[in-house]
């Protein structure tokens, strides 16, 4: 009887969750009585283009705690590529070329963890399988610290991203409270067209901090007047006023603020300023008061140490679900999450048709956003809440974490045998 | 009889051990049969010149868990400030009142954490108290993100913030190395003066990832045409190279490449770009690869949940130390960590008297820096490893740390009764 083999891959951007997926997806076919090996795809569909592939059962089997060190871990241990497959009724060569590769490794089901680029590949390719009469499972994992994947109630990813956040502000707020000078900082937060990664500062506040005190998303257009006047009304309340933005505001016209026109600086260099630079320079110019930005950076995407356990255990939970929806028959899928409760919190784990799911996002609706645009409202706090509880188990080595090793993936020595770039 | 009090006060930057000082000195007095309150001075030594005192051993009774919490809490749950005391021998007004607020709490010691302007309070006071034949004791508690005060091995907050950049590159690291096309990041880290903190970026390297894989100090001339050359080389070995660089790098004629002069961007506001800024746009110019820079920013000083255990004991042991020096009638003195033995690490706390301590900084020995200048020698490297070592054990509420409140720093409503600025 010949081999049933599955093969997953991952795309995108980082998260800190998206190997807790491929752990909850390695973990599934290894206690599985039907799948053989599950092999892993590097750089995402291109290591099935250019066989780049490691046998995870064998590395499962080898490596001790490989389940648990890999659900813990930053970043993604397939690594990652941004591509995008053409449409097969344009060009079929490289749909033939991957089913050719499923083929060969015996490939039953292909799990694709990744963002709204990697279900429009889960959507194009389950639909050419559909039409070859293939009956290879293809199913979509998402993950997205961006959270603005349609269908799901929120996106594996986005729970550790929003606590990064939210203890980031809370410790920034420690950190300008000790001055008595009044201060102005901003906080550059990632997202560049859903606020919601920016609005989970707002679970920093507590009992004595009401840190972010204002709120800007990408969702309204952001007037630079209203904002200074916001934050003059904000100094007059407290001494050390923190504000929370995302990359992505724009103006009424829909230009971002981030992409300021290349000028030049001492060396002649062509220089763009962050949007929290830009925001740090309304204020500079408006309000005599110190002011300082600070940009979160990838950091928020890939602080393991302060991942979320709950958005761990569902981003595993999520990758055993899409082998076990597999083996049920489901295809042409995303795993997704479906909220039934918030207090006490409780998702259940079902599938979605990926049809509608790719190449679509979701922002934050408008009445989860206050009146006068600068905050969240309690029910998007209470949506919110459940997703940053719970604390990873990460094992310390000489002070500092000790993450699965990921030098398979730098340098990749091999050179592609197959690949068409669209 | 009279009551024997202590008054101590934090002052300077935040950093992650700076409450652990803090609350080794109140534990210390608590258990003490000698001392019977301890104060806090609000703001530095200005919380004496304002009159702005806190009751610590009424909190330590009254607040649940205060000791253990605070030593866990970042920043300065007494406020800091930027204040140098003038000469006395100018003008001792201020002097004079200080001792006679001494006088009013029944003070017989006073504590300072800080750094070098925080010495330089400690000493001016303690040659003022000699000189009007006091016999209340000034003792320095050593702290600084930065580890340039002489005298001793390291200083508390130094381990905090160099565990925090280590793990910082570890997680950037993981975090670029997905893409397989060539890369370079920079990562500026703090440290106008010294580069210890960005020499402990080193720390990051283990058996997977040689991150960073070039290091830039202050302590030696930065030059951009040998900087694209080493990152050419570097290129060639890696796929994905990470740049740690200190903020204070200087050219050979000793001007810093963050000191840019005010440009304009396209809103017509002065523009300083940040020294990581400057570098990625050096390598834009020059090499044709994907460039990012990373600021840390103050996480690196208020990060508490990923401080060092280590660095947080040390400095606890040296808050409790310095009030059994007073008792033992200990004065015009910091305290000091002397390094006993690397492994097994090993220290010894003892003072140091305060003179020639303040307002003089230690920068790394060249000696320490490899011969090429862009990395650090073995001899560095196991100076620094056993200062991370060790997790705090914070405490998390909804999935946040639970912190010491500091509301009582925000905003300070009460006026000034007495203030000479200087």
């Amino acid at each position: 009887m010949s081999q049933k083999n599955v093969i997953v891959a991952q795309s995108g951007g980082p998260t800190a969750a998206i190997n807790a997926s491929l752990a909850g997806v390695i973990d599934a076919v290894t206690k599985s009585e039907v799948y053989d090996t599950v092999y892993g795809s590097l750089n995402g569909i291109l290591g099935i283009l250019d066989d780049h592939i490691l046998n995870l059962s064998r590395q499962a089997a080898d490596i001790p705690d490989f389940i648990h060190t890999l659900k813990f871990s930053p970043a993604m241990y397939l690594g990652s590529c941004r591509y995008k497959l053409a449409d097969y009724e344009d060009d079929d060569s490289t749909f033939a070329f991957i089913f050719h590769q499923f083929k060969k490794y015996n490939i039953k089901a292909f799990f694709y963890i990744g963002g709204n680029d990697s279900m429009d590949t889960v959507s194009k390719l389950s639909r050419y399988g559909e039409q070859i009469g293939s009956d290879i499972r293809i199913i979509g994992i998402p993950k997205t610290i961006d959270n603005d994947l349609l269908a799901t109630d929120h996106t594996p990813g986005y729970g550790s991203a929003a606590k990064y956040v939210a203890s980031s502000i809370l410790e920034i707020a420690h950190d300008t409270y000790i001055y008595s000078v009044k201060s102005v900082t901003i906080v550059e937060i990632m997202g560049r067209d859903a606020g919601w990664l920016t609005a989970a500062s707002a679970l920093a506040r507590n009992s004595y901090s009401g840190a972010p005190h204002l709120i800007y998303f990408p969702e309204l257009p952001f007037d630079k007047e209203q904002f200074i006047e916001d934050v003059k009304a904000q100094l007059k309340l407290h001494n050390n006023v923190i504000v929370a933005v995302s990359e992505g505001i724009r103006d009424k016209d829909g230009n971002y603020f981030s992409a300021a026109k290349p000028t030049s600086d001492q060396f002649g260099h062509a220089q763009l300023s962050g949007t929290g630079k830009c925001l740090e320079y309304f204020i500079k110019e408006a309000i005599p008061v110190k002011v300082r930005s600070i940009e979160l950076n990838v950091l928020q995407r890939c602080a393991a140490h302060i991942s979320s356990l709950t958005d761990i255990e569902e981003a595993f939970a999520l990758g055993g679900e899409a082998v076990n929806s597999a083996l049920r028959g489901d295809t042409k899928c995303m795993m997704i999450l479906n909220r039934v409760s918030n207090a006490p919190y409780k998702v259940e784990i079902q599938t979605a048709d990926i049809t509608g799911i790719a190449n679509a996002a979701k922002a934050i609706p408008r009445q989860w956003l206050s009146q006068s645009g600068n905050d969240i409202t309690p029910e998007l706090y209470d949506y919110l809440a459940p997703l940053i509880v719970g604390e990873p188990d990460i094992t310390y080595k000489n002070g500092l974490p000790a993450y699965l090793p990921v030098d398979h993936l730098n340098p990749l020595i091999s050179a592609p045998i197959y690949r068409k770039d669209c």
